[in-house]
């Protein structure tokens, strides 16, 4: 799990870019969601950021997508640092999901009880958790964001895409069905329609493989983000361990053998990877494969890994 | 099937009053619908309406009581009757659904078309259709029972109970959720919450025993009601075979097993039940057993169809 | 559901085979049971046998088929016969399933206790039970059928075809997997192997229309077979009910809705349907819908009751 | 991840033994499984095995217990050292179950593919494909331990617990119905009778703490094996990754939480969890929490971790 004997990063990256910028028709876009079939799907980027405070890119690394469900990761970490009382997890569970990701049977199963926080469900309970502290917790997000990601000389920094946001919210039925659905047990505090509106409004932020490496830093350092801790050491350890075991929807256990990493990864085709002790990577290409995953991002990440030997196995 | 041997119906009314009149503590009243709890608990009442016109009557037959899940056998009728092109059946299939009546998961497992249209979600569906006619379906609804009951000297007719409606729109969670859920598969045409609201309001119709009977009538009639023609002497066969099927939640097979008639309960502790050529009964009594259905209920018609040789089979 | 002005039976009989006989491609045959693939599929014969005593034919009703489930229906009613304590309703439940007829998920959810007699693992616990009385249930329902058809003038009378069930038995893993996990539960009290052989023989058993339909005739006569009773008029009236709400598979409520009647039927291409009071019918096509049930058969038995108003709704 | 300022090693594993030595009537046993039943429950040992070649344990890590489903991770990587074709991993997948570990739901939905090769239909499949070696799968296995653990003065070395296994096998129905169940979705190559009885064998293989620790020991050192590779570098990361993902039967996510390693349990009530390049680690301790992990076990892992820094994460 060293990097001692790795090659340079730099060339690697470029190599990378080289090798899995995506030119052929492969792989799909979400047939839901209208602003994610736009972008064009031969857009590739990739970024680490170091534990020793260095940032290497290359492609598309610095034009801003729409980060979907790396959100999850962030609205973890915040609703954590914030449950003194160790409540969220007893409304939330941290076990692999088994089955689609957007799956209702479930929750029927477990009595409204979600598997984990990165599933739909899960992550709408997160969203209502931080929502206590402030209404807006899609507001909440986007500052801690801009935190970790610190002042960029004339760059525009993380936004909310509000206009994508209210395309999005209207075809969230799904969504919507899940929120009511977890009320009817109990286990939503918030109107449905207000924590939809905030988890989609999460969803919608836009940001570059750069930035949100930055931004996930403080999972490979111990919990130490940009400005002081963001989670404990061990809170650090076991957001990596949800990240590996339920990240990547449907697929997290191909990813687990394929790049040894945790990861998470959104419909808007990014993927944060974490290096425990070495880095953050955010790679990004808008093309899914059949669980929902980055085509083109998870053979990088599956190529990087092969090259540099970063694996936590 | 003939009655012509069966005992006089007056007596026999009277002694399952006596005999089923519920004086113990045994079953249960909805948890989540509060004004289902309040009436109390040793309330019994049985009518039965003859194809020669006459009605019969017992116990507590006069009082008005939440008909609740009942009203999806007037709702279908109504569908059917106006359902020229036969396009409901695209949307809803007639098939028992072998799971606890509000499941969500034969829902996702079938992409969107509910089992029937007695289970909740096919419920839901079955409203969506009828306010395609006129927005406001529940009123649509109370008019046809009306017409169905006829003139009663002084008497109330069927009503709405707004107050219970309202209360129990603030509880409907799940509905909410199955119609939002409906709505993502593109099985629901008009909002999720006004369907919603429209459903509650049906099921919250207060009518007598007399009332339910002379109202279900018409199936026991080839689908001639008070008032003409409801439906085909074909769709009222059907809607019968699906009352035998579908129409006592996860208990019809019992419930065809032990009485031998089609019917159809309601968790306000009512059951309709059909007579082909005979007559319409309705029994009352609101304590429920496991699935949902009137302990009383279904013990008083297991015993009149022993007693009258009244059964299908 | 009087016959009284109904048209005559025999030109009714011969206009069916004609307007049914399959002359088209239309239609599968099961993919997994080599014999049941042999034989010419424009074959189709019916039968009615009624409560007066008579016998209507048409078609290829002389002709042997396998019988497979339709066995099932007798299985059951011979169980029950000889079950004073009651104790066969205490392994099986009498609910449709919702599911595909072979589906070991239910089994699963409900502990071992399958939904109802006519999915596999049902009947094959209503095999088990059979062989408490003697080990070669098979042997014992040949038996039965055999008098229930009575002396036939230099006919065969049904036989259990021995070198179909061995090669049926040959692929009967998924039966094997059903009876260990039955024996699982604790609900199987003879050895696996032994109870799926029984199983396959008796589904062997080889019968013409005329046959069936004179074996079932006890159904439609309160349970009064061809040598006195064979279930009490109680029994024959429940194993009406679950022929109704379980005896077609997943289609069920389709059959029900469209013809009316309670009926079993085989993947063998044969459905028993009885008409309570007045007859019992057996129709036979071997090719099979997408559900498992005669394709020309259901349809024959639709338009058979369309025309004679036969219907138990 | 580096264990250069833990503390000493060898009072750290006594003062674990002194703390989670089990002495109260927490936990249970498997019901199922007769000679699981006897052990007394206060055992507990623990075994370290490092990649330098030193071993050290404390409490009752030389009394060998039955390591049940640990033996499956030895049979997965025999299984792919061999399979030069890639073919196994067409024949299982390695996704995490999310469901109970015996479960034939997943079975029936994913067409007979098991979700991974540590549930019991995923093992069954390892067993058929060892089987093409040579028939005596089980002694093949125990030949690899065997080699792995070395000689040992005077001790016994791995041995089959042939009275177990037979005891086992006559309640093995389930494993029984899954086999035949693989069989029927043409997942099995050999008899389903077979493969259950080479399963069975294996599970009840007996092992000392110390023999675990040294016998996985190659898993922590890039395949390498006490006689040379057993598997290559990438195939032990990724039995790694599938451990952490599917090792702990519904617990994985938890166990990945709350210890951070690698881990496999047995119902025998022994751990293997793997520090990569560092060491194997072997715990015992006869009761099992709900989900069938090593109660004390489960415990005392979590301890060692937070004590030692050890964690992959």
């Amino acid at each position: 799990m060293t990097a001692l004997d790795s090659p340079p990063l730099g060339p690697v990256l470029e190599d990378l870019v080289r090798s899995h910028r995506p030119r052929t028709e492969a792989g799909s876009v979400p047939a839901n969601i209208p602003h994610l079939q736009v972008p064009p799907f031969d857009r590739f980027g990739i970024a680490v950021a170091t534990t020793s405070g260095e940032v290497f890119s290359s492609g598309d690394a610095d034009l801003p997508f729409s980060i979907q469900s790396i959100s999850k990761v962030f609205t973890l970490a915040m609703a954590l640092s914030a449950d003194d009382s160790g409540s969220l997890w007893s409304r939330v569970l941290r076990e692999p999901s088994g089955t689609s990701f957007n799956s209702l049977v479930q929750l029927e199963v477990e009595h409204g009880i979600p598997r984990n926080p990165f599933i739909n469900s899960g992550a709408l309970v997160v969203t209502d958790h931080l929502m206590e502290r402030s209404p807006d917790a899609a507001a909440q997000v986007l500052r801690f964001l801009t935190d970790q990601v610190g002042h960029q000389n004339g760059r525009q920094g993380p936004f909310i895409d509000e206009v994508a946001a209210r395309s999005e919210l209207s075809s969230s039925s799904r969504n919507l069905a899940l929120a009511h659905f977890l009320k009817a047990f109990g286990n939503l505090r918030r109107p449905a329609q207000a924590v939809v509106e905030n988890y989609v409004r999460q969803c919608s932020i836009m940001m570059t493989c750069v930035e949100v490496a930055k931004a996930g830093l403080f999972l490979a350092q111990d919990g130490r983000g940009a400005q002081g801790a963001v989670v404990s050491r061990s809170e650090a350890k076991r957001i990596g361990s949800i990240m590996l075991t339920c990240g990547m929807y449907d697929a997290a256990g191909e990813f687990a053998y394929r790049v040894g990493l945790p990861g998470k990864s959104g419909v808007g085709g990014g993927i944060l990877a974490i290096v425990p002790g070495e880095c953050a990577i955010c790679v990004w290409s808008p093309r899914l494969d059949s669980k929902g995953n980055s085509l083109a991002g998870s053979a990088a990440l599956a190529d990087l890994s092969d090259r540099t030997g970063w694996s936590i196995f």
